[in-house]
């Protein structure tokens, strides 16, 4: 067929919801508005009446295939994406390591080769860095010309992936010269190891005390000092995983003087809390997350954040260490526990449920938050992130009188466990279009393997 | 023709900017896309190849043949109308006075009376209470019921239009409990009026007085003051007229804490500053407005304001006095002179010019500023303030390669000068649609007499 | 004698503690240091081994013999300065109501007369001012240089004792230009009376509802207000009686700036709280006082004010209508009770006991609350408010071992009621001394009669 | 003699100024008042009429015979006070380094080995910390004992003096358990490192490139990151040397929290401003001060935040290195000059001259600021800081209608140059005593050799 038509369906993007029909060809949306009555042949209808239509989310912050404390992240780019495309989410903007001793442009050039013929969804990537080697600055016009757009850089983990601030200062000037911005996971890991080295010592080695080892004031630091230092460096500067009131109040201030700031938080962060560190044995390890969760108070002020505009993207910073994993490697001392849990299936419907259905943000909110945001945020906007004539056909069919339940015995995520276990969410993701073609119908894959494209991203 | 077909244009929305055509049927907009390859049949072709679309304006604070300070505004509904529709502003929400002695209820009759048959353009209106006899607030529910669904309340002009602190907090909580919202002005009108006579008593009787009298604190405060009420009230608030830094900080404060406060600012607050009160003679009574102009770094953060989000509105406060009129009533007394001066006509245009090609705001911001935001805050929106599917089909044909000169010799507005003589811009109001119908065509005037529609607009 | 020798005691000054004798001569000190060797005769000497010698207390908020809402305080100046003495405080600094129709000096002249003859203790006069009329202002100067360098304004009490905004602005500028300062009773009674009034209209005349009619934001609201008219002003505020953490903060944020702003709160605001209202009966009337007692939040944000040096004055507001008087007036509805309570003569020793005993302030910031920082901020220091070479010999003799019981059956205040009744408290003011007389012992009065003496007051 | 009776004179203590006689008996304050009259024998008089007593000074920064950046500062201990004492100040606390590889109880011994015989004033140390090796922190408490009860800590110079984030935080929580406080060098070094890298690559190597590579956020990113550090830590910390208006504005927040946080700034940045960074030639290096002069608004704000009482200490940061010193070793790279200039001889003056006669602070706050603060803050209070009956009888004798012109040629500061020169001041320093001992007269030391004896400095 030469056409696709969802007919009947409300068509939610961030600036407001119409019903009206979305006429598809060649992969792109064509028209949208009233055409069940125009004399158009060769088409395919989908009755899309009592459904939202969405825009395709849009993943900015995932760790596929990646290496990471000592281990390699569960999901590969075949699991993962098919995964995200379960979930609603038809674009990824992954995290390429540079390993130890790697130099940056082969490290992103092994990445994407893992990416490539297995990936369902479209697909790019962040460059972190974890070296700044002599001439490393000198391979980053390659990189960003490439489409590669986003450096990534560490404030924790000294010894393996932080840099320190006269790095993270050089990088932001580097990228910025070149159009590009750069990702900072803020925390103070000089205090964090103190800390946790002190809980270590005092025998409290099990995996709750990660949280304690991380409180909120090594985050709000680092980020105020991430941002001052972006000012001196006179660069934009991205905020991965916000999980503090604090953050939220520091990049709140920021954009207040048309700083070039912005932010990201996590579902988990917007839908769990530290309660989950009192589990018994083992359990917290599930949430050993980086940064860990938060109080409620926290929490609250996170969706504030959102609603307020301060925060603009939420991702899920799926990050898959099975449970076994976590053990096998950090039984005895939560230090060697992988950082880190699964999430780019779910965050979709849980962000419908806990976010529009709680009555925390509306329809368009969610669509700004899941995939306008990220797309413009990080140059693929308007191909992504809005259902508007023109742009990919990305499409998520939502029925929000349907309902979803939760459970790794039937997630995509290559995981022996879920956060969410058990949940029963209203809502339904009914199908998920990916430029104009069906790939997921209620939780299943339907599409073809490898059909994933990378994506150039534009520069700022 | 049953269609008319809108080709080639860039339609702008406040979420973004897409090539597509527009199709129009029985007023409204039925499609957007790609539809040039349709077999549509009894259309209409227009080629916007080249062409910017955007909605239609909507400017809520006018004030058109209205009793003020001894006289009445220069424009009725018709040539009020009318140049609103010149200048790209499909819907004015304009203010019914409560004259003296006067109720509520018949006031605000008497005034639609006015615009019936005479407005050229949909219409709706703001109700102000100027004084609060016994019995008021009973007639609120007759007048939110009727589609007004928002009162006016002023913080000076003690003995004709103030309210004092206590009345102001009943209003905003008789109108919140019906849905409705209440429109400041904020300004300390007693310290105003000790200031005014000071200046009077030191002979000082000029129109350039007017500005020494209303310092930038007379309104910060009032700001301040009726945030604070109305968190008391409970009940939202709408700033209209901001003018200084201040009050903008004031309302991005409250907007933090997530209280319900709103605030616009003026096309001559952002345009114009304080400089042309050191005109010779009587020329400054020409910007007798209030608040008065500022300086240039007052209107720099009114600047910041609107991209921040602080500030989503922008109007044009029309409140047309001929400098004869003002002449006559105010030669030897500053405090005589009527307060306002024309705006309904540039608003659109100037905003253009001096936001989006001078760089300071993005042409989608333009739109939401314009008509997007006023027409959400104010219950007109989906069906004013954007071009999407089932909207009234208000369009304006903006064409950026050309030009627009202002004149007062030119204008539609029935007035002896404009503040913007002899300022020429780029860009041109091609063509502006309304409902679908074509009513103006580079400047003149082309539909029908009296063709404007009342709009009942929705409560909060 | 011609000397009088303090000797062993432990001086406390507002800078300092010291181990010294105090020698007394003429009614002033004379010196200070280890005098005990040094060949002194003539000399009556008293032991205060173990004792802390304290500068006499200076309460700057009192209303004597004064009429207020309907009658007259309890206390003429014979009782009420009694009080003062055998509580520790040797200086008052009381308020000259302006009666209906009467003009200012006229007023200040007759109150002053009530004062002389009997008052036992030096006192001074605040100016009130309740009806700025022609020519009011022009009566400034003889006032001020009379020795009352303060003027005091309402921003509550329409029709009695409030003025607008734009008198207030008018006694600000008028009094600065004189040297003099402006005392403000901030509370906004606009909103108050209609707050009030619905209470009414509802039932709830009891006195519980005066609470309710006066919450925080009330003051807050006229704090912010009166900072900034006095911005416009170019002039001194002192705020009396704050009640509030809101306007802690807005006196914090103007001191910041160097802002001529200074603020007050009394006893009862930093040790009693809002539960008494929920009393049977008419009890809480006791404490119908304005502002309203508060919640323990707004409690502990006054101490930490005091702490941070934001509110630099303890007073008392001894205001005292005795409850047979409040019941008579007001037992159908609160809005006439009249508002106020005691409080000058336990002022001193409640601070010690809640203050320096409770751990939250030092002995040295309870003297520069109580004595120092009023005497300076009233044109009193350093003849009044320190133990130092010159001064007057003002000191308390305090028992750190000792204890006091507070009763409405032994105290000096001519009332039927003390909200402090029954409590007993650390610390005994043995002895004090009012110009080198011993006039209270033991919280007798062993003075003579109608000894104080008028204090003619600097300016700034 | 047994007794010193210096009479006549104004006695400035922080509390207030009075005309009294000080008699001094076995180098302590005896007795103060009006002592004249008094039968005392055995007494040298010194008339004071006319003339200001203040406390002898108490400068709490300086780095007397200490290695640093490859040399050591040109002042011995017999140099160096002598410099502070003819400059009127009687107590210094100076910084005992840790050289590399060396241990802490050793180090501070190898300095106060330098003082003992020397020292013509008191002195006192803080311990800096610049390696934190496995087992410092063991050596904490002998050291705390000692009576030197703060420690130092660089956030800046890696690989010589710098403690990274975790390091501080050690330092900050075992000095805290034994109430000892943290002075903390607050700069960005890694920043900064940059910054200069990038001047000298692009052969920027002269001596103002020093201001360049420490831009004041620099400074105020450390400041904010301290606080909070110090918050984890929930220890007391003490910022040497701040320059910025954003470091006053960080601690201002602080203090209103109520959090443990003090401030200092030094003379030259009150005194002096950025403009001498354009001085031609070496002449730069003068000024080559760690931080760097500002430009005056940075140094208006350091007045504002003395005066708010945000900043409570001046010290001198006296760092001396002759100017042929800074050429020898920084001549082609600005990084090798040592960092640091004279100061101890002529704070008191200039601060005088600066402050109390150009009408920034009164008389008692140059007092507050300059020894009383700096007593209580480090443990001397009241033996130091002020003249009180029991305190050390140091005494300066300021005539207010003296001149003092300052210059290398005639300084007691064995340096080739200060940053004064030639300044004539009003007011002179007419005598200096120590202990009740005439140390210095008019500029010239007067005391005996080696007279200085060590202060066992009390914990908070």
């Amino acid at each position: 067929m030469r056409y696709l038509l969802l007919s009947g369906g409300q068509v939610v993007n961030s600036g407001g919801t119409v019903r009206a029909d979305v006429l598809v060809r060649d992969g792109k949306v064509e028209a949208i508005g009233d055409l069940a009555g125009l004399p158009i042949t060769d088409v395919r209808r989908e009755d899309c009446t009592g459904r939202f239509l969405l825009p395709g989310g849009v993943d900015v912050h995932t760790h596929i295939d990646s290496p990471m404390m000592g281990t390699t992240t569960a999901d590969d780019f075949a699991s993962g994406t098919r995964a995200a495309a379960c979930g609603g989410t038809t674009t990824v903007v992954d995290f390429a390591m540079q390993p130890p001793g790697e130099k940056l442009v082969s490290s992103l050039q092994a990445h994407r080769a893992r990416a490539e013929e297995r990936a369902v969804v479209d697909y790019g990537f962040h460059m972190c860095v974890t070296d700044l080697y002599d001439g490393a600055t000198d391979e980053f016009p390659e990189i960003v010309e490439s489409g590669v757009t986003s450096f990534k850089v560490f404030m924790a983990y000294r010894g393996t992936l932080m840099l320190h601030d006269g790095d993270l200062f050089e990088v932001l000037r580097r990228s910025s010269a070149l159009g590009g911005q750069v990702c900072v996971h803020a925390e103070n890991g000089d205090v964090i190891d103190r800390l946790a080295a002190e809980l270590v010592a005092a025998g409290r080695t099990g995996p709750a005390s990660h949280e304690l080892a991380r409180p909120p004031s090594t985050e709000v630091e680092a980020v105020q000092r991430a941002i001052r230092i972006s000012r001196m460096a006179d660069a934009p500067l991205y905020f991965v995983h916000l999980s503090t009131e604090g953050a939220v109040a520091a990049v709140a201030e920021a954009r207040a003087r048309e700083w070039a700031v912005a932010g990201e938080t996590c579902t988990h962060y917007l839908t769990l809390d530290r309660s989950l560190y009192d589990a018994p044995g083992f359990e917290p390890a599930k949430v050993v997350l980086t940064p860990p969760l938060r109080t409620r108070e926290h929490r609250d002020a996170l969706w504030r954040g959102l609603r307020a505009g301060t925060l603009g993207v939420v991702s899920s910073d799926h990050c898959p260490f099975c449970l076994t994993e976590k053990q096998r490697l950090g039984e005895h001392d939560f230090r060697a526990i992988p950082n880190g849990g699964p999430g780019v299936e779910h965050r979709m419907i849980v962000m419908y449920a806990e976010g529009v259905r709680a009555g925390r943000i509306s329809l368009e909110k969610l669509v700004e938050l899941t995939a306008t945001t990220p797309a413009r945020q990080f140059g693929l906007f308007p191909a992504k992130g809005a259902i508007v004539a023109g742009a990919d056909a990305d499409i998520v069919v939502l029925d929000p009188d349907g309902a979803t339940t939760i459970s790794a015995a039937t997630q995509q995520q290559r995981m022996d466990y879920t956060p969410y276990e058990g949940w029963t969410l209203p809502g339904a993701l009914e199908a998920v279009y990916s430029r104009g073609e069906l790939i997921a119908r209620n939780g299943e894959y339907v599409g073809a393997d490898g059909r994933g494209r990378f994506l150039r991203r534009a520069t700022l």
